[in-house]
């Protein structure tokens, strides 16, 4: 007899079915056991009557809660006065014939019947692989994956390709700070993983491609504060022969469909999407990721905005350019076009506004992006403005002043923080709850007992020593 | 004017249209200049004529090869004795009224009017962003997409969920060798990059996703031998309450689904794949990844087949069992039914035959999978085998053990090396032609010069030192 998944059983009363899963709850009313069997789609109600099945009953005798069972009977409605309302299977029951334990289990070491949020999250993450088993890890999971497919489907409907841009990377001085992997056939030498695909997408717009996306891992060594994590996702995307409106227009009709066409029981505060530019942003709300929302205590509410012309410049204390000038978002930005000249001249620096946009979402900026310096000569500039000297310029990006110089086409792009998208639709707290198997605030991995000691092995091949730690107090 | 795509224009003659592209050719016929201009989607022969634009003439002049153009004009219809029957726009060429250069080109330092075959490879993947201009790279990029396309919504319509599992992992001393990534929050620990989601995805199971799958990055950092890259893409896939049969069918029918459905000129030697043991296999071809094909010289002919019922353990010389045993496939796998007393008994080790599956393709194993121990007693039986002590198995799979303990459901995948499935659909010699930004044999990116030292202030910040490299002679 083939499974039957428990969402199904509810149109099959009457039938004879056979049902796989998990033992919710067993309650043993003497001569009756009740066990509750949940799978991924639902949870139903068995009845074991030694009357139907003296074999069942023996084995439903031993079975505790997270047996893994198989089970068939038949599909049964309940008496009026037990059917559960708050239940989609409560107007049934499964009357069991047959049943077999497929794996035992020992007793949980933490509570899977709630939402988990009373639980301390150290326990949660040592027991992810329980934890995730509760509907609201499931549903946070299952959403994410919807998310994920209608965000790829949407794109590649549109012409994009996607393409699988490299994990074992370079690192960039100029950005966050980066992981580092050591070669070991290149001894003393290290890759870096990437903290977006931006130079290798906007190669690919130097290559033809035209249209790139990509689902991409991102990595950035950061110190603990907030909702961070090491590793996390971007949707990351890149168009040629665009301007700043063709990628808005895009990305705004994408998010607005995800959300009607995903989460209909959401609405979306304001379409189009308000449009401000950051002196405003900063002059009505002190911030440039305000939050519009008419109602705070509305979850379904969704209000995004666009944050537009930003500085291109600040300035820095920090190296080279002490007193100097950096990049406020992205040193492959263009500067709207009026402020062209005065890029590739080094003149009215503070007062040149880049291309840049950001979208925000309830008061997070959940993706930004802008027109990139097709030309070598802007983007040299750009380095120049921030005190580059020429040999370091080209020492960090001569291959991508060199690639500009070989027909780069007009070019655009947007990354979105993914996570942050899915936490703030499943109105979680943070990141973490969107993740399957997130780490701690410190980077460490409770499941697995990450990150470890090497052996002296694998350091030896790698030819590192570990300097002198000095004990945390 | 809204751009039009090249391989639109065969159906607009008579209409004016605005292209962007690049200039592939450009011929001077004294007045009349000629260019072939490329877009991703085909090439057309444009024509300038002074009488038609003076304007237009004149930018025309000084373009040359892989200049970024935008230009409008007229379709119009060749004449008879000028039609080129070898390109899809060969019926038809644009009369040019206006021209633009969006970007000048230097002149690149590798052919792109051929396939590349001919080019050394260093030359390729240095200007990699040039060599993907070329019509084969761009095709196989594509393609890639559209069978990872296919893969995804195959899944999603099969109930499968996909899940992003981490890269930032822990080293699991019993695979190939991890490649490293030092901690700076935690010095002296090390992450692993993984060599696939393997645990990942049985904790999965575990948690009761029931059906699992992902386009996963895998890293192993190998000596550089054949066709190996030290990072590589795996369909990775993981289903709860099935036996080996489900596995492999649902399998052969999304392998025979991309086949038929995305290349219909290609040409399936048998269905249902032939299947044969590890015995039969060695015994009639000497490898247990036998080319079944009839005609080694049909480019369009795949010829698909299952190798099954491997021995579960061979001899090792290495410790920690020197003398003893190891597992040929996946330390993870179930054994066959009939040999599970075997296994707990640790009885009959040769004898032992596993659950794994190999999927090959004409003479290349593409796939490989098996059905897990779900019981926690069977997985530890393995590494008694492989001779473990307690506090080995503990200390590397102890989280794995407990995760069985409490409730998991019997489970099996499937792991598809993705890279070769689309080299050897493409026709192509080597994953590297399938892959956008390849690393060399030795493992380094000779576009962007990585790997490379890492400074001070990285080293110290991962306390960490350069011990003393001898020179390579």
């Amino acid at each position: 007899m083939d499974r039957t998944y428990i969402k199904d059983t509810v149109e099959k009363t009457g039938e004879t079915v056979k049902l796989k899963g998990w033992v919710a709850v067993r309650r043993d009313h003497g001569k009756l056991i009740f066990l509750d069997l949940r799978d991924r789609t639902g949870l139903i109600q068995l009845v074991i009557n030694p009357k139907v099945s003296a074999d069942a009953h023996l084995v439903a005798t031993d079975i505790r809660s997270e047996y893994v069972v198989e089970v068939e009977g038949k599909i049964n409605p309940r008496m009026e006065n037990q059917i559960n309302k708050d239940l989609p299977t409560g107007m049934i029951e499964l009357e069991v014939t047959k049943l077999a334990v497929l794996n035992k289990s020992e007793p949980v070491p933490l509570s899977l019947d709630t939402d988990g949020k009373e639980i301390g999250e150290d326990v949660r993450m040592k027991y992810r692989y329980l934890d995730l088993r509760r509907e609201r890890m499931a549903r946070n999971l299952a959403n994410r994956h919807r998310i994920t497919k209608f965000i790829r489907d949407f794109l590649d409907a549109e012409g994009f390709i996607e393409v699988e841009t490299p994990i074992l990377s370079k690192s960039t001085p100029e950005g966050a700070r980066d992981y580092l992997v050591p070669s070991r056939l290149l001894p003393g030498s290290f890759y870096a993983l990437p903290q977006s695909p931006q130079q290798y997408k906007q190669l690919l717009m130097v290559a033809g491609l035209e249209k790139y996306f990509q689902i991409a891992r991102c990595f950035r060594d950061e110190d603990t504060r907030g909702d961070r994590q090491p590793e996390f996702t971007q949707l990351d995307l890149e168009m040629s022969f665009v301007e700043r409106e063709d990628v808005m227009a895009l990305n705004e009709k994408l998010l607005i469909d995800i959300v009607t066409k995903l989460f209909p029981e959401k609405k979306i505060q304001g379409t189009p999407f308000p449009r401000m530019s950051y002196q405003e942003a900063m002059d009505k709300y002190g911030t440039d990721r305000p939050d519009l929302r008419e109602n705070k205590d509305d979850p379904n509410l969704l209000a995004f905005c666009w944050v537009i012309d930003f500085p291109f410049f600040e300035k820095t204390d920090d190296p080279p350019a002490g007193g100097g000038w950096t990049f406020t978002h992205n040193p492959f930005s263009a500067p709207k076009t009026e402020f062209m000249d005065d890029l590739l001249n080094q003149t009215n620096i503070e007062g040149i506004l880049t291309t840049q946009y950001d979208v925000v979402l309830n008061g997070f900026e959940i993706g930004g992006g802008s027109i990139r310096n097709h030309r070598p000569e802007a983007l040299k500039a750009v380095f120049k403005i921030m005190g580059f000297e020429d040999e370091r310029i080209e020492k960090n990006f001569g291959h991508m002043l060199e690639a500009l110089s070989y027909g780069a086409p007009p070019h655009g792009g947007i990354a979105w923080g993914l996570d942050r998208l899915v936490t703030i639709i499943q109105n979680e707290p943070n990141i973490r709850e969107v993740i399957a198997f997130p780490k701690t605030g410190d980077g460490r991995d409770v499941m697995m007992d990450g990150p470890a000691p090497a052996t002296d092995k694998q350091l030896k091949e790698l030819h590192l020593k570990i300097d002198a730690v000095k004990e945390k107090k």
